[in-house]
């Protein structure tokens, strides 16, 4: 058995981030820079006005005193004179400051007749201008290689004057549940057997982290039939398998794959749950092989399934963000196996969530799983704690899982 | 001008619910549920064993005994008679545990030859059995409506026998950027013209609440190209346009819209960045028209515009989450309008993060505005703050924002 650390350390290492392709702009949300931008104009491209108001020169601008409004500046449609002594130019946020003018009188500290202004306040010279370039420069990178486009990055590299995006291909994994005893949703379920939910729940995760899932069809528990939808996984970037891969007799991923190319890198975790966790190769394609539990395979996906997807899609990978909280209950010493415990949040004290731990942790129940907002992490031989004691959590809600 | 919270009140008493629709399961992934998951079966729907091992009956199990095994019981593949006095049953995770049976005797607790095995160590009754039901019972709601569906609900779903969901379609906003002085991005750019970044970073922020974007053709500033847009977004479930919202002489979207039956609600909101904000109907089309300057546009978003789409996901729509934070800088007093100031976050003593405000918070830096973290609350007539100080922000990283 090796650790939590260890295994993901492995996985990753063995992971390259996908190639790149070309994107129109609105395709980049979420996904990673293959190529930094860099900005084809200057932001703003002349200084322009921060308000609406009167393009003027400071030195006129004494309270009481009257200008003579010669022409209009709004975005867009510059003034093409000069503004000269005693005279304004009326001017709207984003307009370009005229020739001349080096402040903005506010409109409302301005009175406007039919062609001139009355001067309510004075204008200091600068003020309310913001200078070319203040936002960014021609050539300047403005996006690095490597970062996950968010909302408002997409905003930028408009702004910046990008059509395109060069972004990492969004990683496509192959989905394998094996099992006799699963059947889809709505099919006949077979005498003894359960619904499957491994596959969907995965599918669902592999989007959540940017990913593009291939559901391939539930393979019996059979060498041949398992080999057969494996091969079909080739194109994938990764083929994650669920079910067949702890010690009892009916555990055929791996000796199915053998005789494919398999490659075995390792297969237990010094993890609960989860324990049985298959990690290799099939030729290309790595293969990430989850415990056919629910629970387990959940569990493993939050720590191993999820980085490796970052890393496929071009980020560096990294284990799951973790918050403070408060044990929400006593918890007994652990035992040399890493302990994720599902767990509920509640407003604890100084802004600190309480975790409160599920009484029942057993591996098999999909509605605690659903329920639960966070994992309390119980790393090996840790000891007992009282309720109130400071504890990490990997919290879930936020990533969609 | 009014307060941000009355404003977010007042949006969203005025919004409902999308109605639903039909999606099959893994489509269902980030909806919300429009009607509840009752479990179509029991799970476990018999009593099934919690480890590979041997099916036997307590009494008969101390050390050093000897079992005669008399069938197997995989997964999926019952065992059809019963376990009598000294017999076992070889079983595996998720076997039905047979007639007779009482207590699973653990492979590792065993030593196995041709036919029999050998007890290594006593085993309890109802030990490594999950009873029947212990998951969920057929009937029993597993999941609520108006929950956004998570991975695990989708796994929860689909292991209650649920192939098709009813959840609220997503809503379709249309996205409406209004201004003479903008382009598209790799469209000939007009003098004095600026690149259009709010329709796409919008876009893209409808995707990360859930939504629908439709971007429509830029208008200029025109009464009646804005009205013809406009009109273009009656299909829509709330029409978001931005520019043309505040009080200079260019300020047309009001007037536009006029003529074709728009109803205003409030247009000022003490905020900052962002004051000028319309809220609308237009016919039966919500219109939230956010500020043109691309810094305010996506504040507002992140205070109206997410909530309002959660609402019409079918949520109830609440404010931001926040964290608390220290302040990074010294903070000096706030004037009667709300402030939002771009930080980034560091960590900081005793796991508060540190909000380290940008020194420069002028509305129009898209570059600042990527690179924020977060947003620091300052409330109207919040008093100066020391370096240090708690702080309350609004985290944008985990939102895709």
């Amino acid at each position: 058995m090796i650790s939590v650390e260890e295994a993901r350390a492995r996985i990753l290492a063995a992971l390259t981030a996908t190639p790149s392709e070309t994107v129109p702009l609105p395709a980049g949300w979420g996904r990673v820079l293959a190529l930094p931008i860099l900005a084809r104009l200057t932001q703003p491209p002349a200084d322009v006005s921060a308000m609406d108001g009167y393009a003027v020169r400071a030195a006129d601008v004494t309270e009481g005193a009257r200008l003579a409004v010669i022409g209009t500046a709004p975005a867009g449609h510059p003034f093409a004179g000069e503004v000269g002594a005693g005279q304004a130019v009326r001017i709207f946020t984003g307009g370009i400051v005229p020739f001349g003018a080096d402040a903005i009188l506010l409109q409302e500290d301005a009175e406007a007749t039919a062609s001139t202004v009355l001067v309510k306040e004075a204008a200091r010279p600068g003020r309310w201008i913001r200078r070319r370039g203040l936002d960014f420069a021609e050539g300047e990178e403005v996006l690095s290689a490597g970062r996950r486009l968010t909302a408002r990055d997409i905003g930028l590299a408009a702004a910046a004057n990008t059509p395109w995006l060069a972004v990492h291909r969004a990683p496509r994994i192959g989905i394998l549940a094996t099992g006799d005893e699963i059947a889809l949703p709505g099919d006949p379920i077979p005498r003894g057997g359960i619904v499957s939910s491994n596959a969907h729940a995965l599918a669902a995760l592999v989007r959540a982290g940017g990913g593009d899932p291939l559901i391939l069809p539930i393979a019996p528990d059979d060498s041949q039939a398992i080999a057969e939808a494996a091969r079909a996984a080739r194109a994938c970037d990764m083929l994650v398998t669920t079910g067949g891969a702890s010690v009892g007799d009916h555990d055929l991923v791996q000796s199915a794959l053998g005789p494919e190319g398999f490659a075995l890198d390792f297969w237990k975790i010094a993890m609960r749950p989860g324990k049985p966790l298959i990690w290799g190769r099939l030729g290309a394609t790595p293969v990430l092989g989850l415990p056919g539990n629910p629970v387990s395979a959940l569990v493993c996906s939050v720590l191993f399934l999820i980085p490796a997807l970052d890393r496929l899609s071009g980020l560096p990978g990294a284990p799951p963000r973790t918050i403070r909280a408060l044990a929400g209950a006593d918890l007994p010493e652990n035992d040399r196996r890493f302990d994720h415990l599902r767990a509920t949040l509640q407003p604890g004290p100084e802004g600190i969530p309480l975790a409160i731990p599920f009484p029942l942790q057993d591996s098999s129940m999909m509605k605690t799983l659903a329920r639960a907002e966070a994992l309390i992490l119980r790393a090996p031989g840790a000891p007992a704690l009282q309720t109130g004691a400071p504890v990490e959590v990997i919290p879930l809600g936020d990533l969609g899982l």
